[in-house]
């Protein structure tokens, strides 16, 4: 019996503009069908897509071929490609079984053989910069059923990639002692969230910002000590008041890191984590920073870091250590999720537009009940 | 009987300029006299100065007093202070007697009673930022005769500070490994030739820039496998074809980190020792740097480091090492005399004028022959 498998194709660069619905990134409910008893595996497994996480660095993939990056390029015409949780529902593949569920880098389509080839980007090591990551290495792994002491959706924020990512951060760049002062910009993402409560655990005093007043409510509940709409108050301001930064918490760039900066104290640690103010701007449109003397004046550390640097030293501490914190009710999450797989290309415009939206949690997209 | 006392008096701040001899820098040969046999010592000690050094951080403690910096100010109206190399003539100190030799920061004047009290900056710590260096703390050390080894003005280059800044930013910050590639900017500055020879003994292909022709056939001489004048060759143009860069040694700041970080590899170091192309310029007129966001795409490490944080952990290491290689003919070094206390004003201009001079080797002035 053929059935269904819609999907959200990448169809067009945005160019210099976030993703548009219906444009670049197209849902289509009919592309295909497929054959979910009789479709040959090839020693690999069956899934179906139950949720899937719409994120910034699927924007960055989307860039014009000549720009380089940390990533590699998403596939025109093939399925946008992110995390996700699915099941599998056959296998021919050691290890994995019918009802395994799965998380990590998967199409965004209802079925799919894995591991999958369409959206799989061409990566030769030898031809890309020597800081391009190959993003399809993110492969599923699983993921162990919960049994009611955390949603399955914590597997996407705080216990995924984006809880990784502050923990590898946090962990292994901040140097972070008690008593210090950190600003962690975009403190209501997925990523900032936990960045907040890492660092109040660690007791520190922490300044959270974010484009919502929602969300600004949602980061003083995390405990943020300091919490504030950077579209309605000036960061500066904040800052010296609050001031100044042992670390600051970088998911913007541009301006944001020079005010960070310019309020910055002695031998203070400033973590990029991203520079999304940056990437789809061109060059004279972007914030030129001109107070580079201060990183030597003040003999600041600005470092960036990627996931896949760090987790080999920090991910067996992280697997160890979040889902205990996370059953203890020791670290939180939210997400908020949007229905149905269609949804899918307005989800991942909302995250992109600056300050996304009033809706506070990391957006996850329900492709599937069960 | 009374001597003269000549000096050179800070008169005047420059401003966003040069400090201009006779005007903002001013010799005077007959401000006061001193009795050599008689003037109290209060269990100090009386020097002569026999060789000063016109360094870029005195143009920066000249600033206005609203600026802040690693710095303390200097005093208006006070002899300059700088490193120089003394004599002792009398003493009632303990440890110290007639005939030793110290380096370390003294005031540019024929004589003095040290510790000196004209010229040392009011320092407060509770009302200073917490990244201002009190630079009178670096006082006069005893420094062995070296008996023909060297020459004494080595004490000022690479046995100097430029020599320990030199070692404390390479060793602390540069995680080199042989094979990298490492481009030094003011590769012939007093730091700079330090660096390019400490780079090229841990087997690093060493790129080094400088503003006149003469420079760039010193760096050739001390090792640099790629040596250009910046005036005239563009440094993309040099960095695109002999890069790209593990390491950056900058002491240069604003349009050149920016560079740097163009032509950087993944997971690059780059160390700021110093920002000259910042210091003078009001904040209108600095290149701001627009390519942050490559800091996180390609991972890369900017740190600003000053000696006093490094110093406790390296300097021993420093100075067992670096007299060794020196008298081994292993590191080598060059120094440009002028003569007579009346040329400081001149010199320390010299110093911060872009690109320096065509004269080749730190700067040194000869204030007494012994």
């Amino acid at each position: 019996m053929l059935t269904e498998n819609p999907r959200v194709v990448f169809a067009k660069r945005p160019g210099n503009s976030i993703p548009i619905p219906g444009e670049h990134v197209i849902f289509e409910s009919s592309h295909s069908t497929i054959d979910l008893d009789g479709v040959p595996l090839n020693g690999g497994y069956l899934t179906k897509t139950l949720m899937l996480s719409p994120e910034p660095f699927m924007r960055e993939r989307m860039r014009e071929l000549s720009v380089p990056s940390y990533s590699t390029h998403a596939v025109l015409g093939a399925p946008l490609v992110g995390f996700g949780l699915v099941v599998v529902l056959r296998s021919e593949k050691e290890g994995i079984k019918p009802g395994d569920r799965l998380y990590g880098l998967t199409p965004w389509e209802a079925y799919t053989v894995q591991p999958y080839i369409e959206g799989r980007a061409n990566y030769n090591p030898a031809e890309a910069p020597d800081y391009t990551f190959d993003v399809d290495a993110l492969s599923l792994q699983i993921v162990p059923d919960p049994k009611g002491a955390f949603p399955w959706t914590r597997y996407f924020s705080v216990l995924g990639a984006p809880g990784l990512t502050a923990f590898c951060g946090f962990e292994g760049c901040a140097d972070a002692k008690p008593g210090e002062t950190i600003w962690v910009s975009s403190g209501a993402s997925a990523v900032g969230m936990v960045v907040v409560q890492l660092a109040k655990a660690k007791g520190l005093k922490v300044i959270a910002s974010a484009g919502a007043d929602s969300k600004v409510e949602y980061m003083r509940s995390l405990g943020a000590d300091v919490s504030f709409n950077y579209k309605t108050t000036p960061i500066a301001e904040v800052l010296k008041e609050h001031g100044p930064l042992d670390i600051y918490w970088d998911n913007v760039g541009g301006k944001s890191l020079e005010v960070a900066i310019e309020y910055s104290r002695l031998h203070a640690r400033l973590i990029m984590c991203g520079a999304i103010s940056e990437y789809a701007l061109p060059y004279e449109q972007r914030h030129g920073i001109k107070n580079t003397n201060m990183i030597f004046k003040k003999r600041l550390r600005i470092e960036g870091f990627l996931v896949p640097d760090l987790a080999p030293r920090l991910a067996p501490r992280f697997y160890a250590e979040m889902p205990l914190l996370l059953a203890q009710g020791k670290i939180t999450a939210k997400e908020y999720i949007s229905e149905g797989l269609s949804s899918g290309p307005e989800a991942l415009a909302a995250v992109l537009r600056e300050g996304g939206n009033e809706a506070v949690g990391k957006p996850i997209i329900r492709v599937a009940l069960d």
